[in-house]
């Protein structure tokens, strides 16, 4: 087992999908080690740092990559499967962003109307207890909400040449801000470019579905992951699979779009894994499927539509390529117990 | 306690909320055992049956109702709880239906492409294994599935006059197409005329989240459910409650709308039972609450937003009703070991 | 020429779509003249009158009818030819409407977000030189403003015993709130009940394209109309004919969707004008067609889709009915020089 | 007046707004004639060409430039005046395009149905008569229609480092495709880099509102503009100037989003050009406003919405640079009796 750790500093991270050269080159089976900052850069330090103030826009979620993938080539499949994602400070942060959230005026759906205020909620973490400690700001309540982190954005570079910010969800991956994306979980991407360039950064120590307020607990990680390519399997929109589910993404506005993406893909792939035609996936997608949202609040919205493995019996996707990854997890872990 | 049973036939079946007069005076506290068709108005008897032909247009989603609950005036919410929803009749039935369902053309998102083709499929119902049986129409491939019955259409008189056709979801309930809609499941509605008119239908034995094709396992169903009324308490769009969640719900178009309306009603329900202010409860909601798609595909479309009831302490909503009418349930199902 | 006059005073005005007695008979040929109250129904006297706080919801928006119309049968087209509009009050009113208009969080469109102010203008009208003056509200800046008198309401009763609110528009009209329903247009809407019962108010001295504040120049009109039956050939949705176009209407949300909806329709209707096929037709629109939108602020939005009629030859909608009843309006023009 | 030619080949052709060198330098003041090839790239010859099976898909849409504009910096706007546009074969091109176009499926609007058949329609031009003539494919009908012709696609570098495919219209400008866009009008763009980057092409003939179909009258085109620029002046998104209108853009989906941006800028801009406030720039908007779609097929949707310049008096936009433009535009014709 090949384990890389890469420990990149501000001069380092990257902005974009698809612009740069690759800062590492890793491989197939290898097991990489990265820290990833929070979404603000770690320019919050305290609760009276607006982030509208003191993070420029460009400076807004950076991503640690991107990562060259030995043998990956345009038309095949990327899977990363995440071993572990661990905060990495002791805080995290949340906020009210002008002009940002699904609840608030802002520059998409453009209103004459004042925006929300600007507010910073700082989380306290407590990795031996798994939690994070909620402070209300108009009043002293408080509240201990479980751990469940995982990462907003992990993506590769786009196709066609194009050059994207990173809090954009598209084809590619990218700020798909889901809490499917936690440790277990196995993402297939679609590879664009010779060696992928997988970055990815945006860590939440948990967030609800929709990020409604367009932040979930934002922070820095130190995460555990592990690649395979699947030769000529590229996904249209970027897929999940963990111990239980398959899933679809899809992202953009409006949001029954997202969720008709996301459910034609779904109905697509079930129809690779069961002996049954397009229509017979569909009526199993509708009485099986769940479609939590992902998020409400980027440049484009994100739906996930699972379907449960239990039906599918030996219909492994990918070959089974999610469970040789768990085993290589499993691997991994017992040779680590601290995980990192 | 008082039970009630109705066992309504063709001839009184209701199509719209806001129409005729009252079929049944309950009372708040009466436990009311009814039966209700399916969507089909039972009309769909093989699979050769199309519903395109043998359903006419205004007979389709027939409910049971209305009744008339004693003491509930406009402003009053209306609690109904589910004590149980049961398939009546040994099968389901699912369709294609021609301009329907979230990834056909429709008259709403309407195209010059032609419509999916129609299609029926029978699930053989297994109460006592509690599953449905599926068989492809593409193959002999067949499925198990668990059954998880609900009721698609539960309402009441519409606001200011109108009168609905019962497919369509809004604030006064009517086609909500969630499987939250379960028995143990409390639904809180406005009162907007004397008596409330609650009328329910539209069985599904199990559906997935978006009811994507148009049609989960319609039911014929026998159901049992008590209600209250909660005085001056009407909620702006219909809410849930079971032991675990508080949910709330919007429907309308587009999705990202119906999402907003049931985040912004849940961030205000929060306000309400938790000690902070709307920035606080909107802050928690993004981070706690799980937002499960309901219906992509009917007139309007619905979301259902939930929020864990394990940190409202002792916030109850509604001063407990839920609890109040959970131990009704258990008193009946003692009573009633084979339900009816 | 058979000349009703028709003067309702509030008792008689109707308040939905679908509800209600017939005020009045008229049969095809006649030419009715009718008065209709502003949207507000006639209760804001003063810039100081805050509609919200002078009209209780269900007064708004008064319709004059329903007019039972001898001979319309379900599955007829209603053709209304609107010979007149002319403001009958001396002032027009504007106002901001809180959760109300494009560029507000509405009731919709839900926010945390505090809604816009509620304002008021009052616009002097004169007939002479026909315009409007505006006066600023924050200066002393007054402008003439051309009018261009319509009805923002024109409906008959709905279809499949549905009872709907005046301020909705949709496939049987109602509250499409566009400019193009002016003087010298005909109107085709679908007969779905014996007698059409057709009403029509909202009077706008003149509004521009989306009515983006959720209001035109309200006034109160007195309008001369004529009708005709045409025998099966109810439109999907509304249509309408002027000298020189024929045009669709689409009423939903979102609003590509209405623009799809009347897109389609306009499609369908030039395969029916000319000698083509739908391809070929869809191109000619996609050449030929313009696309005024008409309201942004209504529970459904409305898009009018228009073709020139000098490409159609001798390809006339209708047999023609557009001439023949511009023909009437003309007859009554000479008769009538004052129009009333 | 200095007079520029640039006649580029297919080696010096841009398929991205944001990549690649400036292919030649201008300067505020100059004359550009300049040469731009059609969407299809010129490789759709003959009516049997079937787009997707000729043009590859990054061949679409090739535009001229980028052009570096002296003195242009990040924060000023850049005024693109058009002093003609003319075609520079002797037919256009219409196309269905598979999943392509507002009434089809697409790959947003993901839909299991099938897309619309593909089919090119070849239009011969006559620019004596100023025509192009029409020839159905399901018949022998044929028709002449006026030449209006326009560029679907201008646009700048844009801002953040993006890089992006030429078919999407944004705050950039792009592959706006509204028929507004024709000799005689001024585009301001905000500039993002130094040099700002101008690039331009995708000429149609003439095309409807919407562009339906997703194709206007797809042509190769002789152009002559000149440009200014207007220090710290950044339009947030592209705006336009005639003779008679001021017009603001808004490009996004869903549709009403598109409108409510094009709306929101309008009504600043009336703000900043008539002596009243913002809600009363509001209300003027939405009685003096006409709003006509620009595309609805292109990734993002486009509105235009318009404000006539009679009612502005002395308030000029940008310190009255169109009408500098128009008169070297004049100046420029009077040189030039055949254009180029």
């Amino acid at each position: 087992m090949n384990v890389i750790r890469y420990m990149p500093g501000p001069e380092d991270w990257a902005h974009h999908f698809g612009a740069g050269p690759a800062r590492l080159d890793i491989a197939p089976g290898d097991v990489v080690q990265v820290a990833t900052e929070d979404c603000f850069g770690g320019l919050v330090r305290s609760p009276a740092d607006l982030p509208s103030e003191v993070v420029p826009f460009e400076a807004l979620n950076p991503v640690s990559g991107p990562f060259h993938v030995e043998g990956a080539e345009p038309g095949d499949a990327l899977a990363v499967h995440f071993i572990d994602i661990v905060p990495s400070k002791p805080t995290a942060i949340s906020s009210l962003f002008p002009h940002f959230g699904a609840l608030s005026p802002t520059h998409e759906t453009a209103l004459l109307a004042d925006p929300l205020p600007e507010k910073v909620w700082f989380y306290q973490l407590d990795l031996d207890r798994w939690t994070a400690r909620f402070s209300a700001l108009s009043s002293d309540f408080a509240l201990e909400l479980p751990l469940d982190p995982m990462h907003g954005t992990v993506g590769v570079a786009p196709p066609a040449g194009e050059q994207r910010l990173v809090m954009i969800p598209s084809t590619y991956g990218g700020n798909l801000d889901t809490p499917e994306l936690r440790a277990g979980t196995t993402l297939y991407l679609p590879v664009n470019v010779d060696g992928a360039l997988l970055a990815l950064g945006d860590g939440h120590a948990r967030q609800g579905e929709g990020e409604v307020t367009g932040t979930g607990l934002e922070c820095a990680m130190h995460t555990v992951f592990t690649v395979d390519v699947i030769k000529d399997a590229a996904p249209a929109w970027p897929r999940l699979e963990n111990a239980t589910a398959i899933m679809s993404t899809g992202s953009i506005r409006p949001l029954e779009d997202a969720y008709r993406i996301s459910q034609k893909d779904l109905v697509e792939w079930v129809t690779e894994l069961l002996p049954v035609d397009q229509y017979d996936a569909y009526q199993l997608v509708s009485q099986l499927g769940t479609a939590p949202v992902a998020n409400v609040c980027d440049p484009n919205y994100t739906f996930v539509s699972r379907f449960p493995k239990s039906v599918l019996g030996a219909g492994a996707a990918y070959g089974g390529v999610h469970a040789r990854l768990a085993a290589v997890a499993e691997e991994y872990r017992a040779a680590h117990p601290r995980i990192w």
